[in-house]
């Protein structure tokens, strides 16, 4: 069995809720991808693995979401040169400024591409990983140029009172 | 003359402070850039124009630096579906919390990668633009992988007093 | 047809449950507008349509709401001399401090008169509006300064229990 | 003696540093001003007097400056139906950030067109002025125009290293 | 009739579901009260009289509450002696962080006792007028601590199920 | 000898740069004080003594600065029913919010008269002593109108270059 | 009888629904403790008993949670060496932040171990304490272990759809 | 060579600054320490081998200091059991509140005794090590009380003016 291009992992199942959203956008996109539990605190050696692992396996790009101190997508940028997308995941007390600011710090050495706090960011996350992709697949470019023209054509000119 | 891969882009002459940290990475990891003053307020039509003919001329990736109400990433992402990297400039009364809101909370359909504010971000920018082309250029993965090795090669194991 | 003085756009449908309060109070002070949508990322050559023709088709403010890295109000400066008003829409992680940010940081050159965060942001909007038509209408001069009394008069001196 | 269109009032001595951006840019244009300090904490009464004339005298528009729990353009909104364009002065503690929703955070009836927090807040309150003129008065709009354009023109496209 | 020692004073209707808790606290305490609605921007004029008229009617402290851009504590301090102890009330966008620092940031000369966020500092602000009223009433200073006994006597040693 | 009507206490000598503003005005006003460092966590007992014996000495106002976690002012108000008035000394990683959230934050039952941050704040926290002690003392009621009238009679008109 | 090793405080009834997760957790580990009302602000004679007497009744490590101005474990902090381990309770308008700033920034001299705001802060609090006590306590050390095993060893490798 | 019982690490040379205060303050105790460089990005394989042998090297207490994204105290606490004291190192551009969240925010599971943002916070790390060896070793636990008497009896009862 081949690995999909994408691998999108996330801290823990209630992280699903928002990571979906990237999943979803990704079969939209017609781009394979697998769905992992991947905790940097609760399971660190699954992710040693994963990270050691990815580009061997023919992973393109990561997508990690996490919460709070949001360890997981900086730490798989330690292990990997694989490009790594991150997401806040809104949380309870701090409206996931925490896990914002535990991912975009990343220092000089290890990026980790970070999106939007929430579920806008977890879609954005499918589609710049189809941006990167598509740099090699022209067929998923066309596909990703005609999703931003429909994404454009739906919306009206004039607001409507629901 | 053909286009390199990478396009630096920045809102104004005094974002290439920060922004030289990415075009110097580059340039330390072997990769070919321009680097062009395009401001989203300034010079509107620039920015069209280069984001219209991003994927014609063979941009890979652009790299886009903005302070304040930064909206030169997040417009140029609106322009092309090159992959958009944008790193949110330091400014003087808002620390640049400023730039980042306005750079990383994109709505669904375009993202930005956003780095850490200020000039670790900008250095990260090169390097995730490295470890995206890289996904297509092997001889570019080892350079990549190697710079990452020299860099934990470099951690000394205690610290010392100066 | 003649094009009205006020123009409200606004970056979604899902904008509208705000900026009504504006179109609402426009309404009540007697003064015509047109509203649309009109989306910074998803239709930016709808913004620069609007943004070119503004002076020509004659209005004489526009009132741009917007949420998240809320770039219309800005970009539409950027294309037009007309005042620019700008909203910021209430955010579900950052509550609407990323629209202001967005809105207000604006680069020397480029002003947007920003308004409060969400609903009594767009009526005080409307209000800002009326106040710049004033200067040459004395009808609505008269009819803003009776609004205001009117608001003046309707506060009790006593605080009432429900 | 007649009256100019534009009102620069403040709240200290110590604002004119940032304000007399929106001087010399006023000066620039070709748009007559008087400058004044109007505390509304230390010369309430002068804020009362200033508000109650503002229409009679014939100012146009008037800007604001003032720090901290800067109350000096709500409490001048509060008193005339001329636009009020306030400029948050940034502050030691809280960087502008108190002078920010002091000034912004109106309730509805009493719109301030806010500007970016200090110096650059400052010009733009010029700008905004001259585009409220503008609509009555076609020479100083080309004016306007001409500024504008001759910014745009002023943008290098390469940066340059110092 | 003679005037009370205290008065409450609110921006608006809506300030009173959190005003009510100092309404309260003074009857419990058995110091009498009155309570208006004084607006700093709808009703100016009523606040400037409530002001100039507070020493000569015997007004001993005035607690004002109010939310967003809070001018009403500040504006009272500058117009009478008699302390102000001011109220930030909680808003719908920014949780009365605005209304805090509307009201704390006060210039010098004119200060204004700020009380927490909320109902506890609108309960606080009627402890505080007692116990700057208890200084010249020995009564009340017993009653006052009598009060304060009680809360502390009413704390359980050990949390319970409930 | 016998107790000044003012205490002036602050948790660390630091603090004593920011206090001093508060002496300076207690001077100038004619108002005796006592300056004491009382540190909530290094001299907990010195705290609990001042507290306790506060009422019985003839402290009428206590004025208590501190930074950072500032229990100095919130545990001052636990021990005693003497109006404390607290001041939140700037600090160097969060500029002052940290010592203003626990000095303002105070629940129901022990009121803390919150100033601004700094110098500002604690020049107030004189001001508001003096207003304080005035309810009681027609000779420093008129010195307060005087050094308040005085304030707004040196505020020039019109803004002057240096 | 004999003191548990382990003393839960708080401030108040209220805080138990949070700092329950202490004890719950302490209960699983076979870790004994007290739980303690014990308000800074409205029992601070009991706080200093408490504090005064820790050492000598043999309590190893102190658990206290606190909401708003949380003085409570910086207090507890100054009366006694044994370790405390602070938990900020999320507060209504503020979200936390205020407990966290008021528990976190404690000068030189007196630390507090800080946790998470909320319900994951009280539970780890039980976890560090178990950690401190597992240092000279074998079986317990296993405990320990066996529990982080067990916790790892609950994480799916896969999401699952609810 | 015996291990001693504390452990420095920091995420790079320039935490050194900060966390000299650690050591210092473990010297001024007679306790003993090593200090290492474990970057979590840079040298994540130091870390894992850190965190795994620490239980079996007799390590009782490790303190961890880290700017940014700091992932270094809470993934050492991931690794082992032995109590992680995590030291937030102030930043440029977020003043250390981007380290704080990082390093405070852990989820259930894996605390890390989190101190003040810089300097403050790294001297009450070694004194909160001091505390929980103290529990066993009574020569240490009288050392740190002497160390907190002396603190105690340094404070001056009256501010000097320089």
């Amino acid at each position: 069995m081949t690995t999909p291009p994408v691998g999108i992992i996330m801290g823990s199942q209630s992280d699903w809720a928002t990571m979906r959203e990237a999943a979803d956008l990704l079969d939209e996109l017609g781009i394979a991808y697998e769905a992992r539990i991947v905790s940097a605190h609760r399971t660190p050696d699954r992710l040693w693995e994963y990270g050691k692992t990815a580009v061997d396996k023919g992973l393109q790009v990561i997508i990690a979401g996490a919460g709070g101190a949001a360890h997981l997508p900086g730490m798989m940028a330690s292990k990997t040169r694989v490009p790594v997308i991150g997401v806040p995941v809104q949380t309870k007390a701090l409206s996931g400024v925490d896990s914002l600011y535990s991912i975009l710090q990343m220092p000089r050495g290890f990026p980790v591409a970070t999106m939007a706090i929430g579920a806008p960011g977890a879609a954005n996350a499918a589609l710049m990983a189809a941006g990167i992709l598509a740099l090699q697949d022209s067929a998923l470019a066309t596909r990703l140029d005609e999703w931003r023209s429909a994404l454009s054509a739906s919306i009206p000119e004039v607001p409507t009172d629901d």
